[in-house]
Order: C-alpha cells, then sequence, then structure tokens
C-alpha cells in the first residue's frame, strides 16, 4: 500500500521521485484554452509549447496524464514558478485529499474512485490541480476519460464554463470528482443489499468474508472523502482571492454532496456492523438448532437403549423375562416413554 | 435508494432533472395571498398566475405539489429570479436538510416522514421551501395534506399567522413538520415496547429480524432530523435579514423539539441495542438449558446402560448371573445411582 | 411516554394544551411575599389576589401545584405579560431542560426526580421557574413538599434568602432540586452494589433483565441531567442581567454539582456495562462447566459400554468367554481404563 | 460512596457540614512561615496564632491535618474572609478537582492517591487548597507525610521554594501530588503486566474478576486525574494575577505530566479491554476443545457399540455368528473402523 | 514501562536525573557549524569547546548521543541559558513529543521509532531539540546514525540546507524522524496482511496472541504519534518568531506527512479489530461444525443401537427372533433409518 514511501526516507525534502504504481504507459498533455469567444484545444508534444499560454487573459488548462517523467514537471513547475514541496506532493500519489494557498495559485489533492469490474476492487487514482488566476492544470496518474464531458461542454460553449474563470473550470472538476463518488456509492449499495438477501436466505462463512471485505473498502472510501470535506469547506469559504464570490455559491453545492456522501458512506457502515451482529447470532441460532437435534435424539433413545440392555441381561431369574406378555409389554413402555418425550419437547417449544 | 443519482454524473451543473420516483400524478399548484385584512385563495391552471402577486406587498404562499414539470420550474426560478443551483436542489429529492443564505430569499430543505401503515415503513417526502420577504414556494414531492390545517388557520384568520409576515409563514411550516416527527416517533416507541414485551415472554429469531429493522428505521429517521439542528439552528439566530427578531423566538421553541426528536431518537437507539444483548444473552441461555438437559440425561444412563451391557455379557463364569437376588440387587443399584445423580443435579440448581 | 404530544400536532402554535399526566387533584397556588424585615405567606383561592404584588419592590414567590386549570396559567400569563410559547412549553411537561432569557424575565424548565418506593421506579415531575427582577413563579405538575425547607427558612429568615433578591431565590430552589439527585444516585448506587454481589454469588437470568432495568433507568437520568449543565452554565456565565454577580458564584457551585451528578451517572453506566460482560461471560462459563460434566460422562462409559457389547456378541468361537478368569479380566481392564480417564481429566484441569 | 451527601440535602447553602468518612483522629494545624532569609514552623494549638501572620510580606503556610472540627475552618474563613462556599466545599470531600479564582485567592481541589497495600484498593483524600497572594492554606484528610520533603526542602533553603512566593509553593504542593500519581500508575502497570502474563498461561474465572476490578480502578482515577488537567491549565493560562508568569512556566511542566497521567491511563484501559477479548476468546477455545473430546470419542465408540450391539441380537439364523473366523473378522473391522476415525481427526487437525 | 519516574517523586521540580534505561555507552558530542560559504565538523572532547560557536552568526548544530553524564547538560543550559525543567525534560525519556516555546528557543520533544529486527519490537527513543536562532541542540538516547543522511547533505551543499537558518535544520530533523515513520507503518502493514493471509487459511489460538500483540503495538505508535501533530501544527502556523514564513511551509508539508501517518494507524487499528471479529466468529463456525458431526454420528448410530439391543433382549417369546429372514429384515431396516438420516442431514445441509 504504502511500498514506495519508504524508500524515500532519506532523501532531501524537495526531492522529483515518482511514488506509486506507474499506470500510464505515456505521459499525454493537453491543452485547453478558452474564453467566451475563442476555444482552442491541442495535444502536447513537448511541455514547453504550452508556455506561451501563460501571459495570455484567457483561461488556460493543462492536463498531464501520467506522472512517471519528472523533467515535464520540472519545466512546468519553472514556467509556472510552483513550489518544490508541491510538485514533490504531485508524485507521491500516496498523499490524502488537501487544498493549499500558495497565494499565487491553490494546489488541490482529490481522490478518483474507479469499482474495477474485473477484481470487483475499488481503485483510486490521484488528481492534483494547481488553480491560478487565468490557468487550471490537472495531473492524473492515468489515461481516462473522467474529463471528457467537461472538455465537451466547453467546446460546445454549453454550460456556463466558457462565460466563467479559472475558478469554475476548477469547480466544474472537482464537481465531475465527486458526483463519481455517486456512482461507487450506488454500486456499494447494491453489494450491501444482495449481502442483506443472502445473509437472511443463506449465510456461509463466505458471507461473513464478503461482510468483511465490505467493511474494508468503506474504510478506504472514508479515507479517501473524509478529509475532502474540510478542502471543499475551505473553497467554499472563500478564503482566497483567486476562488471568486459567485463560484463560492458553486463549492458550497459540492460541500453538500461531500457531505451527502459522508453521511451515505457511514450509514452503510452502521447497516454493515448490523449485519455482521445478524451474522453471528443467526450463527449462534444454528448452534442452538444443532444442539436441539442432538438432545432430543439423545433423550429419547438413551432411555430406550437402557431399557433393551436391561433385558439382555443374562441374570438367570429374571422373571419378566418368562413373562408370555413381556415382550408386548416393554415394547408398550418404549413407545409411550417415546411419545411423553415427544410430547414434552413440543411442550417447550423445541419441535 | 439512490438509483437515479449517478446517471446525472457527467452532465453539466445546474442541469435541471427530477432524481426521485415520481409521487404524484399530476402538478398541482395551490396560491394563498393573504394580509391582515385580505384573504384570497386560488388553484392555478399555469404557474404564469402568479407572477402579478410578486410585487403586492401581501403574504404570497404558492404551493407546487409535485416535481416532475420541470418546465413550471424553471418559470418560477426566472419570476423570482432563483439561483440555478437551487432550482437543480429542488428536483434532485436525495438532498440533505439545509438553509442556504441568497440574501433575497433563503433556501430551505426538510424531511416530511410519514409511517406507511401498509408496509409498516417509514417514508420520506422533501419539502424545499423558498423564503422570500413577502412570498414563500413550498414543494413537495407528493400531494398531501400535511399543510391543511395552516391554511384552513390563514383562512379563517385563527393564531397570529395573518398578522405577520412570510417568515411567520416559513415558521409554521417547519413546525408543522417537526411536529409531525413527533408522531412518528411515538409510533416507533410503541413498535419497541410491543418488541420488548415479546422478547421477555417469547424471543423467536424472527425477534432478530425485528430488532434490526427497527435500528435501520432509527438510522433512517437520525439521518433525517440530525442536519435539521443545524437547519433551524442558523434560522433561530437571525442571521438573516429575512427573517425578523420576533419570528427567531418562535424558530427557537422549534429548535427545542427538534433536539428532543433528537434526544428521543438517541433514547431508542440505545434502548434497540439492549434489546439485542437481552436477545444474544437469551439465546446463550437456551442453549445453556438445551445442554443441561442433554448432560442431564446422558450421565443419568450412561452408566446404567453400561451396568445393564455389564451383565449382558456372555462369560462362562460369571457368579453374579447365578445369583438368586443378583437382578433385584442390581435393580437397586441401577436406582440407587440414577436417584444419587439426581440429587447432585439438584445440589448445583441444575434441575 | 410521549403519549399525548402527537395529539397536538396540526394545532397552531401557542395553543394552551396540558401535555402530559394529570398529576395533582387540584391546583393549589402559594404566594410568599418578603424582604429583609417584611414576611407574608397565603394560600390563594383566585390567582387575581397576587396580581397586586407584581408592583410591590419585595420578592414575591408564587408557587402553583398542577397545571390542569389552563385558564390559571392565562391570567397569570398576562399579568406578568409571558410569551404565549412559554404558556405553551409551561403545560408541555414533555420538556428537557433548558433556560431561555426573554429580556424581562427568565424561563426556566427543570426535571425533579422521585424514586417511587412502590413500583421501584424512578419518576420525573417537570418544574417552570419565571424569574423575573422581583418575583419568582414556580410550576409544578403535583403537590410535593420539596420546597417546603425552604418556605421555612424565609418564614425564620435564616440563611441569606431574606437579604437578597428573586435571583438568589431561584437559585435555592434550582440548588434544591440538583441536591434532590444525589438522593436518587445513592439509592442507585446501592442497586448497584446490590446487583453486583448478586453478580458473583448467583447469578439468575432475572440478573440480566435487573441489569437491562438499571441501564433504562440510567439513559432516563441522563436525559433529564445532561441538559442542565448547559442550563446552569447559562445562568452562572451571568450573561442575563437578572442574574447578579453574587448569585453567579452560587450558581458556580451548582454548576460543580450537576457535574458531580453527570460524573456519577456516567462512572455507573460502565460499571453497568461491565456487569453485562460478567454476566454474559459467567454464561459461558457455565455451558464449559456443563459440557465438561458431559464429556467425562461420555468419555468414561462409552469405552466400557462398548467393551460389555463386544462380550455381549454372539459369535459361537469366542474364546475368552470360555476363559476361568475372563469375566475377572475384563473387569480389571475396565477399572483401569475408567482410571485412566479419571488421571487424564484431572492432568487437564477438568476435574 | 456518596453515603453522607444526601444528608445535606435540605440544608440552606453554605451550611458547614462534614461530609466524608473522619480519617484523622486530631486536628493538627502546621504552619510555616519564610522568605528568603527567614525561616520559621510551629505547630498550633488554637487556630487564633495564624491570624497574625496574615499581615506580614512573608510566605506564610498553614496546613490543616481533619477537618471534622468546624470552628476552626469557620475562624480561618473570617480571617481571611474565605466565601462560605469555599468553606462548604472544603468540609464536602466528595468534590471533583476544580479551580475557582474569588480574586483574593485561587481555591483549587485535588486529589491525593494512595495505594492501601492492605487491601489492595486505592484510596483517595481530598486535598483543598487556598492560595493568595503571601498565603498557601492547605487542608488534608488525614495526617500524611507527603509534603514532608517539600517541608524539609523550604528549611534547607534547597531549590528555588524560598526565593519565590505562594504561588511557587501552591506549584510544588500540586507537583508533588500529580508526581504521586506515577507512583500508583506503575503499581498498576505491574498488575496489569502480572495478569497478563496470567492470562496466557492460566485464566481461571478469577482472572475475570480481577481484570473487572483493574477496569473499575482506572475509572475511579480517571475520575480523579481527568479534571486535573482543566484546573492546571487553567493555573497555567496565568488568567489569576495571583499567578506570576514565571511560576506559569513551572505549572505547564505540570500540565505536561498531568497529560502523561492520562495518556498513561488511557492506554491502560485499552489493554485491560484487550485482556477481556482475550479471556473470552480463550473460554471460547476451551468450550472448542472440549466439544472435540467429546465429538471424537462419541465418533469413535458409537458405531463400534453398534456393531457389538449387532452381533449381540438373539436372532436365529445370524449365519456370521456360526463362521469361525467371524469373532476376528468383526475385530479387525472394528479396529480399521477406529483407525480410520482416528486419521479423519487427524486430518481435520483435530487432535 | 515508568519503573524510575516513581523515584523522582519528592526531589524539587528541576533536579537533574536521567530518567530512562542507559542505552549509549559512551556521550559522544559532535559539532557541525555552517552558512553558505563556510562548513565544519568535529568531535568534541569536551562540551567547552563549542561555547566559542555561541557568538557565530553561522549556524551550530550540537548533537549529543548518550544523556548519562548529567554535567554536560549542565555545562550547556548554563551556556545557552535553557530553563532548569527543560533540561530536567530533556533528561526524562518518558516525556510525551511536545514543543513549547520559550522564547529565546524552541524546545521541541519527538519519539524516534525504530523496529528491532530481533525480537520484532517497536523501539522507541527520545529526541529532544532546543532551536535558538543560529543553533540546533539536539539530544539523542543512544548512537544512531538516523541524522547522517542530513549530516551529508550539509557536507555537500545538497540541497537547501546550507542557504537557509537553524530553522531550516530543525525542520530537516523533524522531517528524517516522521519519515522514519513510515518505514515503520509499512513494515506493520505487511505483518497485518500475513496475519489476515494466516486468518482465512488456518486461524490458531496463536493467531489471537499476534492479533494482540499488533493492537498493543498500534496503541504504542499512536501515543507517539499523536501528540506529535499539535507539535508540529504549532510550528506550522508560525507563531513562534525563530521559525521564519518560508520555513512553515516546509513544516505544513510534515504536518500533512503526520495527518498521513495518523491516518494509516487509525485504518490499520480498524483492521486488527475486523481481524479479531473474523477470528472469533471463525472460532463460533468450528464448534459448530464440531458440533455437526457429533450430532450427525449420534442421530444415526443411536437408533440403530436401540434397535440392536431390542433384539438382544432374552425374552422368551419374541417371535421375530425365530423367523428365517428376521435378521435380513432388521439389517435392512437399520440400512434404511441410516440413509433416510444422510438424507435429512443433506437436506439441512449439514453434510
Amino acid at each position: 500500500m504504502m511500498m514506495k514511501r519508504s524508500e524515500k526516507s532519506g532523501l532531501p525534502p524537495g526531492t522529483l521521485v515518482h511514488i506509486g504504481k506507474k499506470k500510464a504507459k505515456e505521459v499525454k498533455i493537453t491543452l485547453i484554452d478558452y474564453d467566451e469567444v475563442h476555444f482552442e484545444k491541442k495535444e502536447l508534444k513537448t511541455i514547453e509549447e504550452c508556455f506561451v499560454y501563460k501571459e495570455k487573459p484567457t483561461v488556460t488548462w493543462i492536463n498531464v496524464d501520467g506522472l512517471h517523467q519528472v523533467e515535464i514537471l520540472e519545466k512546468l513547475g519553472n514556467c509556472y514558478s510552483l513550489h518544490p514541496l508541491v510538485l514533490e506532493d504531485i508524485l507521491n500519489t500516496e498523499q490524502r485529499p488537501k487544498m493549499e494557498d500558495y497565494g499565487e495559485y491553490l494546489y488541490i489533492v482529490l481522490k478518483m474512485l474507479e469499482d474495477n469490474n474485473k477484481t470487483n476492487e475499488i481503485l483510486t487514482e490521484q488528481i492534483s490541480l494547481i488553480v491560478g488566476s487565468n490557468f487550471v492544470i490537472s495531473f492524473q496518474e492515468r489515461e481516462g476519460d473522467a474529463f471528457d464531458p467537461i472538455r465537451e461542454r466547453i467546446r460546445s460553449g454549453a454550460g456556463r464554463t466558457r462565460k466563467m474563470g479559472a475558478d469554475y473550470l476548477a469547480y466544474t472538476l472537482v464537481d465531475s470528482i465527486v458526483d463519481n463518488y455517486f456512482v461507487i456509492l450506488e454500486k456499494l449499495g447494491e453489494k450491501i443489499e444482495f449481502l442483506e438477501e443472502k445473509l437472511v436466505n443463506q449465510p456461509t462463512s463466505e458471507t461473513l468474508q464478503t461482510i468483511h471485505r465490505l467493511k474494508r473498502e468503506m474504510i478506504f472510501l472514508r479515507k479517501a472523502v473524509w478529509p475532502l470535506r474540510e478542502v471543499i469547506n475551505g473553497l467554499e469559504r472563500g478564503e482566497s482571492s483567486l476562488i471568486q464570490q459567485s463560484t463560492g455559491i458553486f463549492f458550497r453545492d459540492v460541500y453538500d454532496h461531500t457531505i451527502q456522501v459522508i453521511d451515505t458512506i457511514e450509514t452503510y457502515r452502521d447497516m454493515v456492523s448490523g449485519m455482521l451482529d445478524i451474522y453471528l447470532s443467526s450463527v449462534s441460532n444454528r448452534l442452538n438448532a444443532v444442539m436441539k437435534v442432538l438432545t432430543i435424539i439423545a433423550t429419547i433413545f438413551m432411555p430406550l437403549t437402557f431399557l433393551a440392555g436391561l433385558y439382555g441381561m443374562n441374570f438367570k431369574y429374571m422373571p419378566e423375562l418368562e413373562w408370555r406378555w413381556g415382550y408386548p409389554a416393554i415394547l408398550l413402555l418404549m413407545l409411550m416413554i417415546g411419545g411423553f418425550m415427544l410430547i414434552y419437547f413440543r411442550r417447550k417449544k423445541w419441535l
């Protein structure tokens, strides 16, 4: 999980080393430059191509997919005069969500979640955003199409984005990430419902494993979402001059969604804990049922076997053995004992 | 539960899509306009009819039942210049209770609870309130008569409502929703008491299911009520100029009720947890009882069966078998062993 | 518990309806009027008699026992110009403790606790106090003698009360209520100690019921006492001009007592939880003991019974059966097996 | 525990009654008066002897052992004009630690802990300190030598005390009490370690009792130490003009120690909870072991006994019984069945 | 754990006594003095050698390994005029992490963690830092090479350190300690993963011991790391004039790492608790499995043995015994009973 983090221990602070798995094959840089009337989109061969946009008043969005080419980051850092610690943090994908105000720009770390359909696990990807007065730089670990609808909206001029500044662009990016959490939550909700049904109908020891796995996924999710609350709260309160008042209202909306996500996670946690309780008490109940069967069988057959054994003794003088109706009498007695036992257990509601 | 929420992921913010089930067949718009001397009530065919009331100094209350006709909302939004995010939130019925101050108006989201008598489940309905200086717009998901007593009170001029402004009207609406929670709580309280009695007299594995269901209902209720605290606290503190000082005192009263509702929910939660403990230990106790029966039976009959088996052996030289009183002697011995066992168990308080 | 609360849902706010059981037969109004030199006490026939005292500079204490005559409250409310919501809250005895500052007067709600000796249950009674600059009005649900020592102290001029204002009178009333909690707590402490002893010596399934009942009483107590903390803290901080600085110090003392009460309740809760743990593990231990008895018996007699059965077989050619010492030899073998088992179990500390 | 507290309920506030056990035989008053050059120590016969020191600029430390002579306290209270509530609190030894600023003096309540070696219980003693500008009055319930090292240090002039004011003296007293907690904690730590070893090697049902007793001691300790945090924090922040800046640093040190004590108590609590878990699961494990023995025995001997019973039947036509090798064959079969069972259980890791 | 702490109880505050184990053989003092152009490193024979560097504007780093020579500390304390309580705290290695601002210098206490490979335990070492305007004094309990990479970096002039002041040096020291926590965490993470695999495949009672040990290590770690949060937060906020604004940003980075460490510890705690749940329910499941085997065996063989016993009775008139096909018939009946039982258990999913 934190495998590579320790290898950096001992290096001077600010050393640029990519921590985490290399998830993208090639680094891909996409630039979008727009204002209300103008729109330009191109894929960059070299990072230097984007430097000319820095001084333009238009909003520039540079998206970098893949983090393993450290020199690209260094050049970007020089051009936009980013703090070395920011560059270091972008490369360290074990970050927790946070927002840091460096005056000239905001540095935002978020976690994109993705439900891997094959392994049925939740994957995370770290998204770093640098938000300046007229630019947004976003870093993704892996080539993804999560931001494609936003690109399309900017191109077509739908929505508000073209009319507003870089802060609004940052908002749409954050919003699309938080929106994505609902997709994950719904899948989780379905899993929980499915599990609950199974728990009632046929709990196996495998069910416990699944409950436990769900619990861990929840811990995982929580870790990714909880800090977000503070991050977006910070953006909403509009303490930074880079976020305009009018955009603050939109961030308040995202904040509400985040609270809703957290609420739902907590509810799910409660539900999963409840399922554990049910599982454990159903195990106890089954033990009870097993023991009842054993006890009923033993209580009926032990006295009968004793009686049979009694008349299997070889004493010379056992008058009953000689009686004409001894055998039927003993059979009748046995039937009565068995019957009495059955009535007794029925009374006790064991049958 | 959040089924439709994810479908919106990817759409630009502010897109008006109705999220949630369509609960009303037709959209029904009711307008009430009043001041101390004047009262007017009509059902509107088209939403445009209400626009003329906007400029009047009288208090206008527009109630919209049913959310699926997005264009009505759009027109209202244009007329009263509501923020696009407010319109979006009104349509998204998965909201948690909140209060947002937009300067010109307050936007309040609440949850109306209803106990469905057929399915024995608690249903929620989202109520959105727009409170301006001289108007209140309320949105309900479903046609309901929850606000009827208020309408009647306004008509008849009973109570304070006719003499006061739109903020007081908002208060009566919120108050009637919170009052309604007590009805739900009392039903829940009855269920808990009924369950408790059953738990003492005859706990079944179905009891556990019921405890669990109650627990989930409580989680559900909590989720609906907890955020209310903050909402009403915000209204009470009178931070908004739309809420007059004198109305603030009334909101303080609602705040007290909300705290009382939360308190009761927490008490119920504690009680239901206690019931789970009792259930589990009663399962253990019953296991103990079963095992005692088994042990008593086995402990009495195993030695006796052994003895019987002993004298059922076919050794040629077994002098006891020849004795005249061998059989009665062995019967006596068996009786003594059995009696001794019974005394032993009585001593141990097993019988 | 909240039975009547729901019946009010739908009525306009400020409607005076008595919620709760009618606990007093007749309404009884007692008036005490005093300053340092003067003392007057009378029982009133009609509430109007007390109105003349309103303008006097002396401290007036009006005590009303019984809440079911709504018109008395209405008249008092008119005379002292109390807010309709205050009157409504006085009648609603499901209130939680609170303090509200209405400028002209403070409204304080407290819970008086009483241990019913017959049913062994804790009863609560709601005490409402209206504290003005020169008057205190107290409302009790039931005729009680809780305030008699205070009346006697005022009459005899003992203590500080006669020399000080209405705020000090309010303090003595609050103080006597909180002092009363210690009596309840000590009784609860005795119950816990008694139960603990019983738990060690002879736990029965009834013990569990008692633990559970204690737990519920604690939840109940907590609900009554926790909010008090805030109430008295509010009085202590002297934010209201009605509470003089010198009286604030006395309220600080009551605050300490409240904290002490809360502390003790929390300690009791911890102790009762600990008892539940002990009970459950003693149940497990007893199950273990039962199973050991069963296992020992089965382990000793099953092999012996098998051996006996073996030589009870009817094969024609079983040489052992013909041996002269076969029977004694098999008896010896059986003794050895039994003895070995006993030694084995002793080694395993099962005996 | 709170036995006597309730007896005071009903008395007017400020009544001086000694609550708690009389722990000292005689009241002993010791006076120490010092400045940098001067030192005087005497044991007082009457409390009046100390009144002359009040006006002197030297630091006066009056220590009173034993609280049952109320008139001594009254005289001291008059001389140093202490608030009646302070005097009441000094006599009420059920106080929780607190600090109150009365302007002219500070009133501090602390708990001295002592480990009774005989009963193995932790005893508490209430220490009250009155800290003025040039005097400290300390009240102990019982004659003790806890402050002797401090007296000796003042006499010999070692350390800083002689050069500093009454606030530093108060600090050394508080410091010595907090230092004492570490002694108690270490003893507790040893008990826990001892118990843990026993838990691994040989858990008995008595172990559970000990765990529970430890838990209660911890609750007890917590109650005594937690409020201390606030008390000393209040002294450290130097809000009172009676505590000089330079002494504040020393109180910060005591604050650190208090936090450390609280930390250790919390760690111990976690450890004791962990021990309970281990105990409970070791009980389960032993049950499992017992059941395995029973099951193995039953599974081996039940089929064998059945076989023996089969050939003990008295049917006329049972050809096997006549066979020459019938008996050896059946013995072989039985051996095989038994062996197979043993192999099966070994496979299942039950043996 | 706190063995030696109690021995100090009774000594005057500020007494210099080394509390804790003597972990280093000899005290070793290393001095590094540098600015942007100049670098000097030497090992000191006597502590007096470093006093000349005090007045130099260059940054001086004095590192002391081993605390048992109290006089070295006293001399250093005199030279740099450290507060006696600081010296006392440096020697008391049972400190919790803290930061104290003495105006002229900051006193920082940290815990260095080390995973002992032999005993598999986590060891702690207390690091004390004195940070002045142009000097840093660090105290280690034991000779270690944890700071060697920093020394090397200063020597070679790599990184920022040579260009910046004493506060940046303090930052690199703190950073290297926090970085080290990740190494410990990763080892812990591996242990947890290993344990989890074992738990699924083959849980033994030893597994429980390991879970418990892990839990304790986590408590231990938490105790060391939690207070760090506050410490570094204090440094980050730049309240002290000794920490420059530009260094504050770096401390914010360390703060993030600390939060990440705390987060991970909490996640691990959750995971270990989950493992305990799984362990306990797997014990229950195994008990269930054992009981099923027993019940199946008993339920099959008890009726059969009874039947065999029945026909082993010696009654004179038992017609079945005489029948030609009696024996085969009874064998068939037994087979049918056994088969029916097996089908029944398969239906119940016990087989």
